[in-house]
């Protein structure tokens, strides 16, 4: 984990600052793969769409400072906002419900670039049962208080369907996982000391429906 | 697309609002797979963990009346909330990236159950095209256009790399399409008329770490 003491102002960070952060990382990785050595604030709001006044903003809560004129290296603060971000560690999770969406995220190898290392996945169908997806086992769902505790699992992504999922979560609270990423439109509840991250893939659907209705009616 | 008559304050509904109608609908989904034929907003309240004056004010939105002492007809609420949120349409789509998250998309069945028919995939890679991912086809990005317009496409889902995000939508706008659904980090810029709808998948990941670390710390 990072050092707390490196990062002060983490506590306090706002959320729509931390939404922002990983579209500069994207940025800037882009701009480190073709050898860009600097980069201004102004370069990444006219490429970014972002106040650049909101980007030096939101870089302050960063271990790096800007130069005058010539503005941030570019490795340097991919590098600090990777860290930052938390997507240097390795943190193992597992996928509970090998359907379409967990089998999906079990076979994308982006997770791991952003430091979500998916070892074991978990069904209550025996079809998929002992399958691999990718090259990740798919467990029955009773062993998974076993699997989480031997793998040092931190967490777990649940993608059962709705009526499954408070279960479970609960599954997974009890073998020790301390975050639970939850795609299912189910409002889980969770115990102290738990992090619940919700995203709602049919949620961004509607909302983008009734953007498009909108537009036509006018 | 619904009829503007019947919804006359769709316009001015709160985004929050958009957000919860579908966790709403998950829930009378399973009770009326259950048999259960009313449900009171006290009920969703609590399997929800929304406050029961807020779904009160949420259905409101909507086309029906919950009975005193009764509550909603699970199936009418079910039906109706299915089409105000535009579930009920169908959505004709393409997804331009059959990598690993375009691929996942491709074969997420849950997709068409919230009216997003996904009808052909894009890609630059000469391994992807030509092939079927379900059944789905993959063709060469340059036939975006084409295909696009001969098969109706309303929405382009983006799961390209970073720096190919603008110019796949460049491409969709130019193929008439009028909603973007983008799953990259790239600040989409699109012309009027034009929907832009953000998952940022490697944000929610970065919250829940940025949670999880405070969580350790504290």
């Amino acid at each position: 984990m990072n050092d707390p003491r490196t990062y002060p102002l983490k506590e306090i960070l706002p959320e729509p600052t931390l939404r922002r952060l990983p579209w500069y990382l994207a940025f800037v990785t882009l701009l480190r793969d073709r050898g860009v050595e600097y980069v201004s604030s102004t370069s990444i709001a006219k490429e970014l769409n972002v106040d650049a006044s909101q980007i030096a903003k939101d870089l302050s809560f960063l271990n790096i400072k800007g130069k005058t004129r010539i503005g941030y290296e570019v490795e340097g603060l991919e590098h600090e906002l990777r860290d930052f971000l938390g997507f240097s560690d390795v943190h193992n999770a597992i996928v509970v419900g090998a359907g379409s969406l967990g089998s999906a995220l079990m076979q994308d190898s982006g997770l791991e670039r952003y430091g979500l290392n998916i070892v074991a996945g978990f069904d209550v169908n025996p079809d998929r049962i002992g399958r691999r997806i990718g090259s990740i086992e798919v467990f029955p769902l009773a062993k998974l208080g076993e699997v989480a505790q031997k793998l040092d699992v931190s967490v777990g992504i649940v993608t059962v369907p709705f009526e499954a999922a408070q279960t479970v979560a609960d599954a997974c609270m009890e073998a020790g996982i301390s975050a639970l990423w939850n795609f299912t439109p189910c409002r889980i509840r969770v115990i102290d000391g738990v992090v619940i991250q919700n995203t709602s893939i049919y949620s961004n659907l509607a909302i983008m429906y009734n953007r498009l209705d909108r537009l036509r009616r006018q």
